[in-house]
């Protein structure tokens, strides 16, 4: 079955997506740790971010270094952190979380709650600064 | 100042050393979330991750892709889970950690104790994996 994440990427669910290309997409997290938590994903649908054959891990990190100079850009934050934890969502992907403070990346912690209109033009404005 | 990570790099303090390029370093987390947590450090002391250039990003994570690799070789673990903070030491590192458990990465608990000999053990035994 196809996971969540790919029913984002071929458009049979809503996604707040930020950036794109033939191999990855970014999107917002919808239980963000902070505005401008992101999610990049490749497209194509393995279980583990190492199970990656190296080029596509590659390819996925180049995407991801322009997704996080576009959250920098975007969302004010001392600087961007990154988690990989995937024990939830069978679907590799890299949190890219905008960081005020030591303990940010505490997936223990409560998620912001936004609206849709919230998600909406944080989206944008990330999608803005994208090279 | 040379941070205490390009010490370790420059042999003035000891550090438990699994793998070594002429780009980057891997070396033992002393204060480790799980056994096998491990440091991956680019030699050119740059604070935040998203600062070094993307060709050195790039070949940072190639590096980092490999240590991973050996990892989940060397280490029982469900995956190999990835985080960037880099609050407290200015000189980017990417922290690979071997996961049991959806709460793993979080860094308020409490790290494990381990003797020097047990660290020289875990950092063979992953290096020994190392492609």
């Amino acid at each position: 079955m196809a996971s969540i994440f790919t029913k984002i990427i071929n458009r049979e669910i809503p996604g707040y997506i930020v950036a794109e290309n033939d191999d990855a997409i970014a999107f917002l997290d919808i239980n963000p740790l902070n505005e401008g938590h992101t999610l990049v994903v490749p497209k194509k649908e393995v279980d583990k971010l190492f199970d990656l054959d190296e080029e596509t891990y590659l390819k996925l990190q180049a995407f991801a270094y322009k997704v996080s100079q576009a959250i920098a850009a975007a969302i004010p934050c001392l600087r961007v952190g990154v988690a990989v934890v995937g024990l939830e969502v069978p679907h590799a992907h890299i949190h890219l979380i905008p960081l005020h403070g030591m303990h940010d990346i505490d997936f223990g912690r409560p998620k912001l709650r936004l609206t849709g209109a919230e998600f909406e033009a944080i989206a944008e404005k990330i999608s803005s600064e994208m090279a």
